[in-house]
């Protein structure tokens, strides 16, 4: 059986884990968490790997390097998943690198560092509004107030925690310092390899991003009585500034991405009623920071002329923001360096989604490796597909990497 | 004081009688709409009528005409509202009524008929979802089953009615026949006449209407990790379809109003993910049914146009219809004569709004009457406004037609 083939049955054994009938859904200490977590650091002893929950649930495995000083190199991603999910995102960063180290501990190979290999039990922040918890502790940037968070039951986190045999009091010393390297290798989650045709691709950096809420304000009417030009339809100039949105990215597509997730008229609307406000909000990225910053102002620009001309009030918040975090040039290069090695052409494209390497990135060169994600690029969705073949050779440049990458 | 301090007066006593704290509601069959019935009875009584509630809780009101074997003349309105209703939609037809009663009666004038003033118990629908229930009874169009329609806590309209104390068995009866005509005074709910700086217009025909369902399906994906050009993006095709259904009424602004009123992202959507299926509706209207026609089937070329470019595909469905019905030319001939008796401009004008005259056109010649809808012409909201000096107008038109009118 090769990597890619021991990946995909492994990934479909973590998905029978699962609180919902009929999908996937994984949340944050659960009893589905402590399942998938007890088979993974079961897969990690039996790779030649020390393996134990920690202190925030997280699944750590450690395969000890050629010298006891030897400095620590960590990959890993999260065990957690989204609900209705999809087998791979997460998961398949964790089970690459479990095949690596049963590989090098089959040969009886020893690395100049030693090997790490973390299944965070938080990154999608689906049970308690918080996300990464686990790569936050490991980069020492959990906050105490976020065990106050709570579930839609109104369990807390820390409450939920110590039900699971963790310990809020240790978070602090979950924190990694001197890690020399962090990458991860995760599905892409969108169609760029896929369309170029290519196994994996070399992750630039991880996207920064906006968070915008909008609310149209105009004035409500009767459907039959207000003739068109008179009216301060909310929903209209709300639709065009969508379309606004949408254009802007398009203009620069490979360096912008813009969505209207949400749009909804106040109250639900009715059929024969002009709507009076409607709310909607956009998500705004780019691996570039100062693209995305000009983009919110040229963005701003257009959307608040679109509300002069129809007489309509415009409120725009921007409530989140995400800095762009780079991956480390000297990582990308040796990652580069072990796809070329695998005859494959090295592709660099950066990664629209957020990651658990985002919060590692501040305390460790991070990089990241994607592999190819099937089926138009779909994640986060059950028809996200991964192919044997790609997760082998993904395994292969991984396990490359290891044994070159001078740290 | 005059005829309109007086109705305005009135309104604002009738507008006391709400199901809601702090705004005016008032629906079918409840304690509310006994309190105002019980008050429009003793008006009608006052001014020179006899008047009660019928089987359906509509109150009637009839000045005998000079003769025991005249014709009937009817007019009417309705005493219900919307939710947070303005205070002259509806009750303006019937306050406008007693006024030209009281005033004759005064006189000790007798018209070659006997004039007869309904108040509606129910034209908006709200409470069962059930339209016109008064005006549809008069005109024989009742229909059994509507008894079974039930409110939002269960309770059918048989149920309710019965315990109103009207009578379901006794609807039938209702129906009237040989009416000589039905002349209807409503505020106008739309910026026309204020617009033309007049007091009164005659209607030409009240709109038809249809109303369309409409659902968009795309592909749903991550928002940072899907490119611009791939999308399949349903709330951006919904945002242009929408758009194109403003630009094809706007550009034939005197035939045609159409409205999206509705617009939701399935299960509300999510600020990171890209909205996969989208419904709204199209409120779609002209008071000439073969430009209603014409424009359904060229929205339905532009807006499947718009689904194949951005490969999503459109369910269309054209839920309900209602044909456009035109005013009795000859009444509009005295109502217009009656308007430049005053020395006042006559101006036609369609209704874009459905109302209980609708119903009444299929029994007898029917017209309308509207006036003046002040602050921009908003309706069905409780600033709507309505000036005494143009209630006053508008019932000595009501008055000299009347007066005037050869059955």
């Amino acid at each position: 059986m090769t990597f890619g083939e021991r990946i995909l049955e492994r990934a479909e054994c973590l998905a029978a884990f699962t609180e919902d009938e009929g999908r996937l859904t994984r949340t944050y200490l659960t009893p589905m968490h402590r399942k998938a977590g007890e088979q993974i650091a079961a897969w990690m002893r039996e790779a030649g790997m020390q393996a134990s929950f920690d202190a925030l649930g997280n699944v750590v495995g450690r395969y000890e390097g050629a010298t006891a000083d030897a400095p620590v190199v960590l990959t890993g991603s999260h065990m957690d998943t989204v609900v209705d999910a999809g087998r791979y995102d997460g998961v398949f960063g964790i089970l690459t690198a479990i095949e690596c180290v049963a590989d090098l501990a089959k040969r009886g190979k020893r690395l100049p560092f030693a090997f790490e290999v973390a299944a965070f039990g938080d990154e999608e922040g689906v049970r308690f509004g918080v996300t990464m918890i686990g790569s936050r502790a490991f980069a020492g940037r959990f906050r105490p107030e976020m065990l106050e968070a709570r579930d839609k039951d109104g369990v807390s986190l820390r409450e939920a925690l110590t039900a699971f045999g963790g310990n809020p009091d240790e978070i602090p010393g979950l924190a990694r310092k001197g890690i020399a390297a962090f990458v991860e290798s995760h599905i892409e989650q969108g169609p760029v390899l896929l369309d170029d045709n290519l196994s994996v691709g070399v992750v630039t950096s991880i996207a920064g991003s906006y968070r915008v809420k909008a609310k149209v304000t105009g004035l409500a009417g009767h459907a039959g009585t207000v003739r068109m030009p008179g009216r301060r339809d909310a929903l209209m100039a709300a639709a065009e500034m969508a379309l606004a949105v949408e254009a802007h990215c398009a203009a620069q597509p490979h360096e912008l991405v813009g969505t209207v997730g949400k749009l909804a008229v106040a109250g639900g609307g009715a059929t024969n009623v002009i709507p009076g406000s409607v709310e909607f909000t956009v998500d705004l990225r780019s691996g570039d920071d100062a693209v995305r910053r000009r983009a919110l102002r040229e963005l701003e620009d257009k959307l608040f002329a679109v509300a002069k001309r129809r007489s309509v009030a415009l409120e725009w918040n921007p409530f989140f923001e995400l800095q762009a975090m780079p991956c480390d040039p000297r990582m990308q290069a040796a990652l580069a360096a072990s796809i070329d090695a695998q005859g494959i052409r090295v592709r660099h494209l950066p990664s629209g989604a957020g990651h658990d390497a985002m919060e590692l990135a501040h305390v460790a060169p991070m990089a990241m490796l994607f592999v190819r994600c099937g089926n138009g690029g779909i994640s986060h969705h059950p028809s996200e597909t991964l192919a044997a073949s790609d997760a082998d050779i993904a395994t292969s440049v991984l396990l490359h990497f290891l044994e070159s990458y001078v740290p």
